[in-house]
């Protein structure tokens, strides 16, 4: 067993993916009082490395967020990245593309929210959409989708090479457990808002998403943009999971402040 | 005197400004232990009514923050918006324009980072450097620079027509504060990063500069795109008014949840 619980849920690059093997409530051997403490000083030290990261403007961080409806991606985002500074932090939301975006390529929007140097960019949903949801609803025959996942890989391969450390998070939330946050969402007033009807759609097409999951998760964890499988039954176990995957790159990065311009030390300003 | 002290900080339209008449170091009747307090609260309450506003996506809210070196915008971004869901935030720094930015109008970079429906967003920096550095320096000649409060004013204007609420904040800082601060930069091997060189260049023409923003000010402060002079020698002042600033416009907005799709109320999840 890995020391750190977390390195657990890396896909091995080549490796079988069987999500029905993956525990979706699973406590990765965390007790919840201490967890949140320690998401508290997760935060604490990627606040530290994130200023950091900012200051050097060499180098970004990906995040990429995906799963089922319900999953809790936003309150991922909400939970570990508030607290940062949000000039460093770009948050990206791709919805169904519109508008000139169905015009190109599908990564064609994807690239223009790659982060920045210094900055640490957080996918919403992402380019993964195209061989998840187009796949499963048939918005593309399988000659189109098929060939997605080596663009992908060469894509994020690209944005590796030029400076960007990319960290993949399945959100793997169990199908009961999903119902019961729906049922939540109708049944209470301050949440009914988030309720759409297709989000049923997608629930009675569970296994063929698992499916493409599976085969999406198994094509693209790569040694520069690898994909962890985090159980999310448990917002407390995602949370902290998923914060110590973001920290773990960013302390591997060990960002650094840069150089003062020369001539600096001891000038008195008048 | 207005029950409100921050609404003694804008600028009314139309009306004359001098900087030196505005005090750099006020306290506006605050004590620093109860304006640390304040903020808190202060940043509770936007937590929410920023989460209506993402929820709600029609309208946006605009901060445009200008200052000196060293007056402390970066400051007050992580004070006021850390905190806040970062997938609501969109914060732009604007630095001196390169590559295409400098092959169209000034706005056109602009516009681009102007805030989404749900967001709100924040300049640092912004188009007002546009009649000011590059008016100071000589950048452009005044026959171009001095058509631009104008355009300015119409920019706004459109953006606060389809739905931008927007509030600009000059940050005053004092002359001796900013020599501290730069000083403190130079001293503090941490900080020393932060320091160039060209900071004194601007300092040595900090008469022309306070000039240039008095007429930004006066010009540009409008009913629909108000400025306010916040006094930014003590941070706990400066933080505390730009939060209360930025909370009174998104507690007039009054942003709701949207309504729920029709037939949700009841439905049983299976």
């Amino acid at each position: 067993m890995a020391k750190d619980p977390v390195a657990r849920l890396r896909v091995a690059p080549g490796t079988k993916v069987d999500l029905g093997r993956h525990a979706t409530d699973a406590t990765l051997g965390w007790e919840k009082e201490w967890a949140l403490e320690e998401l508290e000083r997760a935060k604490e030290r990627l606040d530290v490395l994130q200023a950091r990261l900012y200051a050097e403007e060499q180098r970004s961080v990906l995040l990429v967020l995906q799963a089922m409806d319900a999953a809790g991606k936003d309150g991922t985002i909400r939970s570990i990245l508030s607290g940062l500074n949000p000039a460093g932090v770009h948050v990206a939301s791709f919805k169904v593309p519109g508008g000139r975006e169905t015009q190109h390529d599908y990564l064609w929007r994807v690239h223009e929210q790659a982060p920045a140097k210094g900055h640490i960019g957080v996918f919403n949903r992402s380019h993964y959409e195209d061989v998840l949801v187009v796949r499963v609803k048939g918005f593309a025959p399988k000659a189109v989708w098929s060939k997605r996942y080596e663009h992908i890989r060469e894509f994020e391969q690209l944005l590796a090479d030029e400076g960007t450390r990319i960290v993949k998070c399945f959100l793997h939330v169990g199908k009961d457990e999903q119902r019961e946050r729906l049922q939540e969402r109708v049944d209470d007033p301050e949440k009914r808002w988030k309720f759409r009807m297709g989000d049923l759609d997608d629930r009675a097409l569970w296994p063929k998403f698992q499916r493409a999951y599976e085969d999406a998760l198994e094509r693209t964890s790569t040694k520069y943009a690898p994909w962890y499988v985090v159980p999310a039954d448990r917002n407390w176990v995602r949370n902290l999971a998923v914060a110590k995957i973001l920290l773990g790159v960013l302390e591997d990065m060990d960002p650094q402040l840069p150089p003062p311009e020369d001539g600096i030390e001891g000038l008195v300003v008048r």
